[in-house]
């Protein structure tokens, strides 16, 4: 078989029926981002948005905007979108706050509905945030708990009767390995133990079916894939069924019941409505919402197939351009249906050759100790995206251009 | 003595030094906007600010614009302006979530610090979503704390052995009363108890030293005079002295010691950092520090006493033109240098009043059940503005304007 060529690129991407959403980011020319899994590219919706808001909504009515321009319903009216995205009903879903203070309240609920069991269970590899506020609640809640943690492949046969929820990421943040989200969720049940997914690397990506796999809650981030902009807010989901025991500590005024009555105690919203807390913030909420619209304005499931046609391409470039003779091993599943929408690489020079790729503006990211990741969104990067950014690793390999002591310094963020 | 006229206001604004912030917002032609205490008018240099970090930072500079663009550091560097308008050191503050989010954090911390002391003391009358907070928290910590509420009077008498924290709003929300921060912490410390005040309706309008009052926590909202921008993120005010002992249960990546070396345990960032959580809202961040640049280019002691004219000002004139015959009674003080940056009146009406002047372009706000609030931000409100407003006022409860059906039908937001 002829190994594949710049040209075989071009020519998917002439027959991509979903090659036009690109016209829809902005995209600085001449480089190849590869890290919309870490911040999604801007869609040119956004800015005009955001400035509309600004200068009519905010300068121009004011506090009224609240009411006139709907600012009051955008937790519940972009987490009714966002519901689409994972299998949910849009009444199941707010954005709000950031995925650690959500993922906080999930748990939070979770242990209050299961009180007598003290495991929240983990993966050993699991974000270290989501272990981080895990581990924050149990300090809060006096110690009665403890924070599990096995080897994702031990998961399942971890959940016991002590085990009160079960705390996953869905697609693993290093390796882009995914969780099957049904059976691991349908083993808890089985325990009668609840599940927490943070669909941070999924949501806009891998299709979901919450409701279908019976998903107690999940979170998720609103500036990866789906292009809500820096640090956009994050999303709750609550299954419908758990909205009458949902109890969170983060009480404030929005998830009041009647927010405007300033009544001196506090009295839950009915609903997903009890799941917010303060005012959220509307700029970066309202780009969120235009983040989100790019993802809902294509299929899904044609997003996903192209993502791992995307990935598999990747794969299959480096290596037929001689990748793994040089020190490289896939650190992702082979496999694209058990793969979120990125596809790792290990090196021991990971630090630096990412640093040297992203000066020949190819633009992946690097996460300790050696882990190159290189994300697809499926939305706005090529075919021939995949190629430049697959002969750019390799050239950078072959000619050791990362060995240079500027690619060596460690930056705050990487 | 002559009862004042419309050209003795103008007058003022001729000689009024600060009279030339106002070009630095953007204000509805024909609207007396009276409401900057709930929501800060538009900086004119924050639509261009925005857009260019939408454009240039996320849509050319991507996820390097973290480092390159100094994102990474906008928690710290806002808050650290905010600190100039509080009386704080430029590390003891950081800008990030909601107010509610951060009473949460700074409650926790207070009653870790006094783990022998049972006691959450606040004030009845207090802005209702801090009583909840303190309530969601208390039953989050198992419920061996209570939340003491006494009249605003009783304050320093109910400060006991019991009493681990005083959590108080420095300018009432209602009646925009001011308590004494200085002598209120002192009393606590004298007892051995620490405070957390709520500064939402005093960071910048009323100057405040939080150092030398020796006040323990404080938070703040970043959308009121600060003119942050809708749902703008608050700030959280830890003293120095207290950085060391400060923990939190919103263990997120950012408060970490090293958030990006990914580690499987939480260790808490040395100083303020540790009170971060998620990533922050850049676009909602960067909205803010323009808005604190605004009230920083002005002298605050000038702001404060323009403030309080303005206020004096509105008394005056409503009571010269008749309105304590109409009903209206004043619910602020007449001291000035006991209030906050708003005015006050009661009136049995007060909602389809509110409505009413609305309808007429002069924009304050009701709090049930009888309160109308009309807030003097000192940077952009002019003393014709002042004026115009009471004439207003006057004049819709003399027509009995506010007597249809239209102004008395209650929508969401008010």
């Amino acid at each position: 078989m002829a190994t594949l060529s710049r040209e075989d690129c071009l020519a998917r991407d002439r027959t991509d029926a979903l090659a036009r959403h690109r016209d829809g980011f902005t995209l600085p020319a001449g480089t190849v981002y590869l890290d919309g899994n870490s911040l999604g590219a801007l869609p040119k919706a956004t800015a005009e948005r955001i400035d509309r808001l600004a200068r009519h909504e905010w300068g121009t009515d004011l506090i009224t905007s609240w009411n006139r321009h709907g600012w009051i319903d955008l937790p519940r009216r972009v987490g009714g979108k966002i519901a689409r995205l994972i299998g949910a009903t849009a009444d199941e879903v707010v954005a709000a706050d950031s995925t650690s203070v959500n993922l906080f309240k999930a748990l939070y609920s979770a242990l209050e509905i299961r009180p007598n069991r003290r495991t929240i269970l983990s993966e050993r590899g699991n974000f270290p945030t989501d272990l981080y506020t895990a581990e924050g609640l149990i300090k809060a809640l006096g110690g009665r708990h403890r924070l599990q943690l096995v080897g994702r492949n031990e998961i399942v046969a971890a959940i016991d009767r002590d085990t009160a929820v079960v705390m996953l990421t869905h697609v693993n943040y290093r390796t882009g390995e995914l969780h099957d989200l049904e059976a691991v969720t349908a083993a808890a049940h089985a325990a009668d133990a609840l599940t927490v997914w943070d669909l941070a690397h999924s949501a806009g990506a891998v299709p979901l079916d919450l409701n279908s796999a019976g998903a107690d809650f999940a979170v998720g981030c609103g500036y990866k894939y789906l292009n809500g902009g820096p640090g956009a807010p994050a999303f709750l989901y609550v299954a419908g069924r758990h909205h009458a025991d949902f109890t969170q500590p983060l009480t404030g005024w929005l998830g009041h019941a009647a927010p405007f009555a300033f009544e001196p105690s506090f009295r839950p919203a009915s609903g997903i409505a009890r799941a917010l807390c303060g005012t959220p913030p509307i700029l970066s909420l309202a780009a969120l919402e235009v983040g989100v619209d790019t993802v809902l304005s294509a299929d899904l499931h044609a997003l996903r197939a192209k993502s791992m046609a995307l990935g598999d391409l990747f794969i299959q470039i480096v290596e037929e351009q001689g990748g793994e003779g040089l020190g490289l091993t896939l650190a992702s599943p082979r496999d694209a249906s058990r793969r979120g929408s990125q596809v790792s690489f290990q090196h021991a020079e990971g630090y630096p050759l990412m640093q040297a790729l992203i000066a020949r503006s190819v633009i992946g990211d690097f996460r300790a100790p050696d882990i190159l990741r290189f994300g697809f969104a499926p939305l706005y990067i090529r075919y021939v995206d995949v190629w430049d950014a697959a002969l750019a690793l390799v050239d950078v390999l072959k000619s050791r251009a990362w060995d240079r002591p500027e690619f060596k310094h460690r930056a705050t963020v990487t």
